[in-house]
């Protein structure tokens, strides 16, 4: 359970502590059926929201996605108060990320209530669907997608500087090409041809502009085998930090390292004899 | 041998055990002539439906057409029932995976002498080309395809996550084009936009919808940039997985050193015997 | 501090000094100030070579556009004037790389006041961007910058070779598809067709030009799948290397154990210490 | 020097064994301006046959790029027929792999003096290209690039058994697609969506064929998905055989192993201690 959690446990009515055991965790057959609700409600407001765009669709069966969707955001709003009122420290739910997108959940249905309906409010409906992270709050799950996340934080700043220096090759090569195709073929400023530049490093390559000198199809395979040929750098970092945390580390029982390697004799922070048996 | 097969060897008749050596093996000539006219008519098959499905040939060739697929799939009716006949436990096979390829083989082209000829029979038609993995139970082609799948496999909970993340950022970012673009330069309905926004993290960027106004495109940018970066991914998962089917998987019984390679003999560690037996 | 700016140090006068440590360092409040304000004209500067390129900006505001540059440029001028005075060896400076770019970010500007403005002398302009590099020279990011580049420059011949082997590739595969394609449908002539083949084997896949003819379509989807498969072989060259560069780098003096990682204390076979001095 | 060059080496007089070790080898200042000089050549050659297929060019140029590839063919002829003479086993080079090349950069030219000259005559010419790995033969080039092809025999096998996973796979989901897209918009007949399915999975992206129909779509990103995910895999196999070939490999001294770790102090096949010292 997330440390935040701690604050949330509830102490004074049994009956909180139940509710608190069925919304908050998945280990009982109601908690369960709890999350599974909980997930096909998200997953059925996604869905509406999609539908709601589409113009046949929405002309035909308008008054009843909104009639589900009332349905759907009141029982959102009565799961918000219930939480708020079980836990024990509510200012850190509220204010906690999950908080705030369970609010953020309920909130653009109310206000387009009193002000038009705009295509802006359905999006933010659309942020209901990171609640699906709270169902996914199973042990394994979190494990796995925390192991990724840990990868992608400890290779971070190497990710940073590898993106600041895309950056400002596709600014460079982007003017070079404003220059060689004289600002026409689809090249017409500076902030369109850093656009080409972009969709070609990173082999997209829409083709909504494209070279249409000889020098500028010249510069732009330069450009396609640097995308191509530095895609490994990425890679090779977020592959080295994801085997730094996949192979099996050894923990040293005097200093509590746990960095060691497997095939280890000596921990390397203080020297200390491993045990061969983990 | 898979261990369902095990169940598949006739006791019988000598005849039967012969023929079933000819055909679930391919270590007789004979087997291998077998495998061999096998993975010709099912090649030829596959070439077929294509074939017919080219207005010009068919125009010209249908009757010829017509006339080979008979042949080949009668071969394929009277291999399927020598099959049933000579296995002992007959239900095994027929509702093997394999099996069920090897009915679905034949169903179709019955089912249209009865019915009109449609695109969807032929496709299934098409299914024979899954035959093709019987010829391939070559050890060694197994053992490779078999330590692929198996990588697959062990890092499977780790791609579904991965997916996952990807399916919400897209929904996300392609409604948040839908409402830049407001709904129109291609970006008729959030689906459409999903459906662009798949195109683009992948670096697929087919063209037929892109952006125009400029904040949309630099939307793009960072979900490019996005989709070019995060390739590493289930790269490195997928890589990680591999590495340790690959090598360093023997433990010595004296000193527990799990690091030796799969064909080591004596421990690397301590120089302890290695059985030969995983 | 990199070697080349030792001879940088003034040694006469303690302004001298004082100025230097806060142009050329970031560690005192001063110049961690100098630094950010370098680095917003930088970002200035650029944005402004991207709203001149852009004619309805460019229109409305050009007056003020060029105001906002002859401050920036007489700004940077200031800067590296007082740059050269207060270094001890000045040759070392002005011909150093960072030398070079810094007196290309002013020298334009200049020219375009005797000589009519140039779309040329505005791309020059945007070299600027690579002064951005002076900031970064905080430890931490150049480490991981120098990581980088460091693993590049290992893996650069494996590198040469394999960029050789597209190039070989793409000239025979591009000049095949001259031939099958008959220097139509986009095909034109030989150099085309090699630009074509690069677009296809990185990827990129504009779609400005692509295959009519059957068999053309046909060698296309060999060229992509080669693509597709080999852009394995640079990310295992760089990822090698990083591998290598990023850990088990200690050598003890003891056993000889050269896997230890960066951080080691003690030789994990032997228990030695190691001296933290590389 | 390859094996096969061991049978070229002349024995009778000194100059052919001094002309030998001028053109097969750089060891010397001639040879070194004999193997530049052959660059040269093979460069002028490539792109002279690039510049008669530009119709601008060649019809301004033509007589002189006639001439320039008769000097060009004349000494290349001449080189061969000094490569037949001076070496002892005169077939061992004219079937050897460069022997062929040599022959077939000669041979078109004086073709297509007696028959009009054609497009395909002169792609056969490209393949002189070819010949530029001769001059390659310097050691490290050569260990280097030999090692990446090293490599990718290594992993062939598991290549061949992924490229028929991708085969199989763009073979089904190009047929439904067929079927979905009901034989229109761009999906005319099976091969066209087979090929369809391969500019897609392999991320390149044309965008020549799209799909139109809803289900279209979601299939298609489908196919996109899997082909973003599964580049994971030829890397993760070409990066193991690359790690297996980098690592610094012990020697055994009784068995000849080459292949145990770093860090193993007993040889894996025969037990033996390995002394610490490479």
């Amino acid at each position: 359970m997330a440390r935040r959690e701690h604050n949330l446990i509830p102490e004074n009515s049994p009956w909180k502590r139940k509710l608190f055991r069925i919304i908050y965790f998945a280990d009982t057959p109601a908690g369960r059926i709890f999350d599974l609700s909980l997930l096909v409600l998200i997953i059925l407001s996604t869905v509406l929201v999609m539908m709601e765009s589409m113009p046949r669709v929405d002309l035909r069966y308008h008054f009843f996605l909104v009639y589900i969707e009332w349905i759907i955001t009141i029982l959102f709003t009565i799961e918000y108060f219930i939480r708020i009122i079980i836990v024990k420290n509510k200012k850190d739910y509220i204010f906690s990320f999950m908080g705030i997108i369970d609010f953020m959940s309920i909130l653009p249905f109310f206000i387009s209530l009193f002000f038009p309906f705009t295509k802006f409010l359905s999006i933010i409906r659309l942020l209901r669907i990171l609640r699906v992270f709270r169902i996914l709050n199973l042990m394994d799950y979190m494990n796995d997608g925390h192991y990724i996340v840990q990868a992608l934080r400890n290779s971070s700043r190497k990710i940073y500087i590898f993106l600041l220096f895309i950056m400002i090759l596709v600014t460079i090569l982007g003017s070079v090409m404003y220059v060689v195709e004289g600002g026409e073929n689809g090249f017409v400023d500076i902030p369109t041809c850093i656009y080409w530049a972009v969709v070609t490093i990173t082999t997209v390559g829409y083709g909504d502009i494209s070279p249409v000198t000889g020098l500028g199809k010249f510069i732009s395979m330069i450009l396609m085998l640097c995308g191509y040929s530095i895609i490994a750098v990425p890679t090779g970092i977020v592959t080295s930090q994801m085997k730094r945390g996949m192979t099996k580390t050894r923990v040293c029982k005097r200093c509590g390292n746990s960095e060691n390697d497997d095939d280890a004799r000596f921990c390397k922070t203080c020297g200390e004899t491993i045990n061969l048996i983990p």
